[in-house]
């Protein structure tokens, strides 16, 4: 059977597609990716506001390794999980039953990144 | 090799990932699963007219687990190959190419499908 | 105050857009042309059943110009307000509330495509 | 000169198109529409927290009246101009260069905005 | 009779918001401003190049204000009106019907901008 | 651990899945499969600058069947590694930091396709 790909599979996938972006060197492309990851440091609207801005950003635009890796910074930000999945319900009505899969992608990563954290 | 996934692997995803969704008891999300059931229903359009609906604004939307279920649904409620290949044209045409790759995964679930229904 | 575009200039619009593009005569623009317009023919399902896939794959797209476009052939199909309603209904709840204002905008054309089948 | 469409012009067209869809009387539509007002209550997140997920869903989606139905609602929310710039940041980063034109439809209409709210 | 906006009226407005966005002096959003301008200065691709990927991106994305930027620079940076469209065929297939009315925009946009470049 | 798929992974589920789409005998199906295949043959532009144009559209259009498709053929037109990711860097600020995931997808494939090539 296929089995489903796990919160850790995906960090590494991340941290090793992201070291293969840098390694090109290009200006423009580091730029953007330093860019991205001030975003969502504190300014006008608090760190952890923006965190949620964008996990429902990328739950209507349904990219599901943006959803986890929004997910994991929600939790590490101390969203609980009822906060969490009220931000998704948005998403879910925004963006339509389209969003569904991604809403049961999200479940299960949730599910992962709190028992993580309790353990 | 990296295998495909099954239909029946697809639907075992999906009941538990919808599961999951309830299991949040959030009454808006509740409401939204609900209301998205009810769509599909007859209604001024007979059911079997909005189930092909629902497989034509998957495809030009690019999702394949939405894919799955709506020719799931199309062929329960009897449409023939041909019907359900001259539906997919239109979202192919309306939505260019960047849709067949969803076009050569339905080809897959719908093999796949109507092999189960001769069964 | 600025004012609503009618049906009757959309479709003026339209006819002198169309004739633009024929006139550069680009052999790939001028069969996709062709191809779209066969598209709605009769074949596996009726010409009336693909006018409908068409307006629900423009709303969940959310083009209105498109979707004035396959209302205005949806009621020379002799499709009933209700039906479009209902079919239109499928395009909202897949499409979520970011189909709402080219729901609004539909209802207008509606309303003015209608008006005009009664004279 | 073509002239902008001013924030009170939207608002009429909103309530009037709301007012038609309503007039429909199609129950799955009816429910769809009171879900979305429900959705920006309170719940685990405070409704200033959803209004400002609202817009930022808005942006990346890029529906300009669905951005100025959101705006008016974090303006009434008490959201400063810097909050609601910063909340849009998200927007473009995450959507990109794209949003950009979103973004332009915003500024004038949070400079609308926020001078009724001075006046 | 609704008035279609001339290119010049789209400058001015682009200028105008451009202005306000930089007014709001958010460091990222400059910072995204900048960026995205040095997106299309020569690098190991050159600029001219570069302008035809971001009006193919632009129509497949289906954003009139980004097409109408794009074939600017396009009819600046010297492309012929002949490859201009064969540049946009590629939108057209890639991006299916969906595109046909962003297209009907080009060609007034084109016309105008190349009435221009003849004056 | 789940497994990355590879591109001959890929190339080989294209194949088996185009056979299906051809072997379903639909004319407008078989019409627009070859439509797509002569848009990127030479015309007013050559076909390798067709090519990068549809590897940025899937980009943007966040199809990772369409980008990994399109990259080989960018690589066949004999694109050098630093162009193909600089005009990677136009999707990604156009299409912003959703499109990330699918460069990350790119690299790997990019990497791939070059190993063979010097191979």
């Amino acid at each position: 059977m296929m089995t489903r790909r796990t919160i850790e599979e995906f960090q590494a996938q991340r941290v090793a597609g992201n070291e293969k972006i840098f390694a090109q060197d290009h200006l423009g492309i580091k730029r953007f990716m330093r860019l991205d990851g001030a975003t969502y440091e504190d300014g006008a609207l608090p760190a952890k506001s923006k965190e949620m801005l964008g996990l429902v950003a990328s739950m209507v635009l349904r990219c599901n390794d943006c959803v986890d890796y929004h997910l994991e910074q929600c939790v590490e930000a101390s969203y609980t999980r009822e906060e969490i999945v009220d931000g998704m319900n948005v998403a879910l009505v925004v963006g339509g039953s389209i969003v569904i899969p991604h809403l049961r992608h999200a479940m299960f990563t949730l599910d992962d990144l709190l028992a993580d954290t309790k353990g």
